[in-house]
């Protein structure tokens, strides 16, 4: 069935190993392969699809901007839909936050925006190292690549990557070191021999990287030390932003204002690319076309990211309901851990995850749910954490049908 | 009337600068602006709209699967969408050519391709080297960034760009200097002090750089010398591939066939973030997942794509077409280099260029040819030259019109 | 008087600042100025003079040399004194140690050593990427300075230092961290981000570092990790070797045997410039000439290295003296230590230092002892520490005297 | 007889495999094996010995110094050794040519004199890349090595060696391209991808290179490029100084004052360690202590160096004499190189070689010569050049007597 993929398909394809099927349709929470089978996906897109797939209501702004020929692609030109973007975003998402960023559109994926911002506070700075965290993921450019923790994706560079180094991660010693006492010394001691940083790159709770969220108390105590020793801030909100884990930004909970914010994957609304990099003002230095792109101005992505902030983001409705929904997954979670020894739920919002001891299970109970047609990946360094992260718009009673099927996975491998 | 785009979008913007108005609606070889102006486009989204701007054709499939709910966002899931595309890709262009090419979906941009390219070369010989050439263009992501070779470009990486030798374009030294005499020599001599190559990156004709055409021998010899040295040959062919310089692969013409090409902007066909690596089946070592990417499988796009590939590479239509309308442009820019002193005419197909040798004329004539709705922007290293890449698919008399104001454009700066 | 020093000398001289005076001749402890002044020197060229000044037996041996023509300059040639050298090198250090490492002879000085075993474990390894210690000091050449702490040197690069990670120190966080913490750690998890070590390079006590030692327990699991881990062990022994910690290495009370060992200063015994890169036999993979110097064969500190070998390794009795020494200067120091508050007595065998919290008192202490005709330096990232370095060879009443200045210039600034 | 060597010094050993004996004495022209064996030395320390061997001279002033007790070791604190010697050095080098260079002691070799000159164009202009040219060698330290040319010595790096372009020596396509068409065009086409350099870094005569002389006219039109682009330019004089092709400075002839000299060989006269580094004023930026060594102050080799100056450049009885037994040197290469088909009479001053088509030819006519006790070593990146380089003092019957070994010897291999 999927023999042109084996045969014409590079090697390095992946999901497609993962769920061997070929998908056709979907909607909402589902999607349903070529044979008509439905699919719960609690996936979404890695992310990218928070309100769902082919969300209605941003469908039909989709369609009819396309039937009325609105501007496909338009790099940087100013377009009415890039306009209504920036208003919108202006007055859904800076206004009510007390925010002055100003917005690049980097290019269309996460790594663009983080190489932008690699590119900006070296050039401020005039530094050339980044701290990076352990587990972090941030792309798979070279420049984005070099602040990556993983160790296969980073040999896949081919070359040394370096001007980064990796500091430890919120709680990344069990609670037996205090915050920072590593990081914050090495900064301290003029003879330590840490390059002195430009900035530091963060996810406030690492997807790829195992589903490790950082408590707010950290994330303050991080903009402190960058605050304290003139290192720039940026978050990379690329899979957490967007209202995955409660509020817009996952930073607001910690009440910091990063220097610098990447936002990609949900920001477009639909699934389609986009992405910016929120700047503070005082940052902008770029040289007109000093970074660019031909796709930066995906145009029907400006559409249905107009749309999702209207319907989703006017009032506090989803943020209220994705931190409800959060706590139901995490209660059962909660559950699976105690149930079984060795397990431990993790997460918070609807970004959530079960750690297995045993680095094999994830994988396993991943499969189990596949064959119960439950779509869920695994990460961490050597997969050995289930990812929950069902769409925000994932239905209550979807939800607790896509929770049995996991309680019902991971007994299927663990009894 | 662009208030929100100055005060809101980051001083990195480009192209809204040169062509200060909004646009808002756009159809084949036009731009509207929200007044309802038409622009005749001589730019084609630099290069991502060969067949125009929201060709009907792929317009009506491109809804269609929009309102039949085909998966929008999969990653690198096969899809149906994804099947379609890979055999019509297949069938339309690799099999009638004789190549056997693998396939990656690297990510949905030139950057992302020319990124995968560089780490697979690295990951194959276990070399960190890369030949570059003098004015290529090949993306802004730190690898791509670091065998590009404007200056200013350059600045923005703010760290050393190293691990790449530039070496002279074809004719770099107006034929003063035997082909490769340089890079040939630096090769043979184990005391020269060039790093080993692990690959050359190419493109056969640099758009950015100042639409410089290398010739079919010139590209020739160095397969040669590259299948000599045991260099892998990257073909860059993200403008001027999809048909562009005639055939779909700009390399045709030369007899080559390079060990990794990097497709992207007129691949989507409709303007929509796409990109391919192909690689020579040996050369596909990649792990799984060892390079990944949020957006890589854009299923709208594999659609559009997909009738694109049908609609316009069943037969040699637009490649002749192509050729024909291309001559028509280079003749009208020679009768301006003739009468001009000083100018030269540039490029093939419908890549085309005049040169200027004072360096601010090419911007004037761009700006006297937006008073006059006609859109075209210049490139080189100090956008010395004008740029002219209308549509594939531009009419004759819309050529025409083109043109007559290319002319005008050029008189009102010169005369 | 120092007219030409300031006008013809760089900016960059420095111990000519410390010691304002022009020094003429030396023997045993003492230097004398061109006054005839003698001033008792508690710092011993740094490390390089830890058989004293001029030793009169060495002197003969360098004189009968000299006098009767044998080779001065071999680059790397076989000679009758290099064959002595080695036999003798062989016969009092290798064989009683029960160690049969290959000598390489990388260059007459310490950072040559160190570059020649950077070189030398990652083409070992394959690997790049070497673990260097905080507040390490290596040397000033671009590899050694890439393992070097302080940011001052660092920063005279002038270019990114990278391929080096550094660790915490033994007790960098005065044991509120279990040993090898971080480090362990960050080897562990595959998604730590740090890059694959070839090798750790490490000083069993930080000199220039600020007199930091660690304890064998400490450098035995740091060996340890190296065995479980693949990498290699550099002890860099440049300036804690030949005896100035009491052993002739400053490892062997840890019970280790390092895969490669730098040794300079002292090795040449005279003062002489000397260096010696030794080797386990499995790892000496060079190519002869792939790392070579015009002054590796620096024949006359054979002459001089061999007579001191004879001298003073032939039994235990340097090694016992200057232990006895280091003792009687450590209580003078902790004595201090205990009476002035905030001061810190450190170091072991005659590598000794009084560390102040306020950074500018050991400099006050430090030229208050050359007021009083008793040279020491300072060291650490900020010189808070007072390092004192006498000759091994120093007297029992030279020893007494200068600890008296010692306290007294203490004095003169604390009281 | 040689088992030591064999047994118990790294692999990384050369000479001694070059020359398979074990030299015991030298004088003047000669060195003896300890069987008493006499051989012609037309190799001098590879540029360090330009007085010969154990200089009477010097070797009075050497024991002196020693008998008397003069400070040995000193780091670079003032002495009276020292003192004459900056005196002797402004008298006797600088003054006479109008020179205004400050000193820095680098460390004794000549590569610490390339590692500071490198760290200091780069702490002056804040660039990072470095122009280097082909068959260049400049040192066996990571700065130094990433700017010298042969392949096997960069491969001992274990690292990519980068921050550096090669550009072609003069005469590097035998008079095909005009001088620095290559290089100005990179440096004025702002697009062409070449970092902006901070300095060049060039031999006058590559000695280790193949002995490729550079024309006077190169040598200034390079200098008047660097003037140009604001490149500081560094002569690498290390083998070349010191009178080696008759003038102290080798780039006298030139008539340019580069912006540093490294020089170091035979600065020390005697065949001791030392080096200097040259620097113009202004550019003097060094911090004090920023570029340290132990071994910057080697007293002993003030003495003699400063003997040397006074002996042998208080007239230019010297510089006559080199550049005529330079001339009879040329002749008879000519004379070979007329009579054996292939080969090429290189060089100038007592720098002298002669190249072979066929590689293997040089190799073995040093051989033979050894058999016939005269040594000479080859050069060049294959070894296909015979280098012959006597002491600048060799007389008038030494030379002759040797240069019809040359001819024996070349007659053996060839006839």
């Amino acid at each position: 069935m999927n023999d042109i993929f084996a045969t014409l398909e590079s090697e390095v394809r992946s999901y497609s190993r993962t769920w061997p099927t070929t998908f056709d349709r979907a909607g909402g929470s589902y999607l349903y392969d070529e044979d008509g089978t439905a699919y719960l996906d609690f996936f979404a897109g890695a992310g990218a699809l928070n309100y769902g797939h082919n969300n209605p209501l941003l469908k039909r702004k989709l369609i009819e901007y396309i039937e009325r020929d609105g501007v496909t692609h338009g790099l940087d030109q100013s377009t009415v839909a890039k306009r209504q973007f920036l208003e919108t975003f202006r007055d859904r998402v800076l206004q009510p936050r007390g925010y002055n960023y100003k917005i690049q559109f980097p290019g269309p994926t996460g790594t663009n925006s983080v190489e932008s911002a690699l590119k900006l506070v070296r050039k401020i700075t005039g530094r050339e190292s980044i701290i990076s965290f352990t587990n972090a993921f941030h792309g798979m450019t070279l420049g984005s690549l070099s602040v990556t923790g993983n160790s296969m994706k980073r040999g896949g560079a081919g070359i040394p990557l370096v001007h980064a180094t990796p500091m430890p991660y919120d709680d990344y010693f069990d609670g037996q070191v205090p915050d920072f006492l590593y990081f914050e010394k090495m900064l301290e001691d003029s003879g330590s021999g840490l390059n002195e940083p430009a900035a530091v790159i963060v996810e406030t709770l690492q997807g790829e990287g195992g589903i490790n969220s950082s408590r707010p108390e950290w994330l303050h105590g991080l903009y402190d030390l960058c605050q304290k020793h003139g290192m720039l801030m940026i978050v990379d909100d690329v899979q957490m932003g967007c209202g995955r884990t409660g509020p817009f930004f996952s930073f607001e909970e910690a009440g910091i204002q990063p220097d610098i914010v990447c936002l990609s994957k949900s920001i477009g609304g639909y699934g389609l690319p986009l992405a910016l990099t929120l700047i503070k003002p005082e940052h902008d230095v770029w040289e007109p076309g000093e970074h660019n792109g031909t796709f930066r101005g995906n145009n029907p992505a400006f559409v249905t990211a107009t749309e999702a902030l209207n319907q989703y983001w006017a009032d506090d409705k989803l943020e209220k309901s994705t931190i409800a929904k959060g706590e139901r997954v995490g209660k059962v979670l909660e559950e699976l851990a105690t149930k079984y020894g060795g397990a431990m739920a993790k997460g918070r919002g609807l970004a959530r995850g079960l750690g297995f001891e045993d680095t094999n299970v994830a994988g396993k109970v991943s499969k189990a749910a596949f064959d119960r047609k439950l779509l869920m990946e695994t990460s961490g360094p050597s997969g050995e954490v289930l990812k929950i992260m069902p769409p925000l718009t994932v239905l209550d009673d979807e939800l607790e049908q896509g929770l049995q099927i996991v309680r019902e996975s991971v007994h299927s491998v663990l009894a």
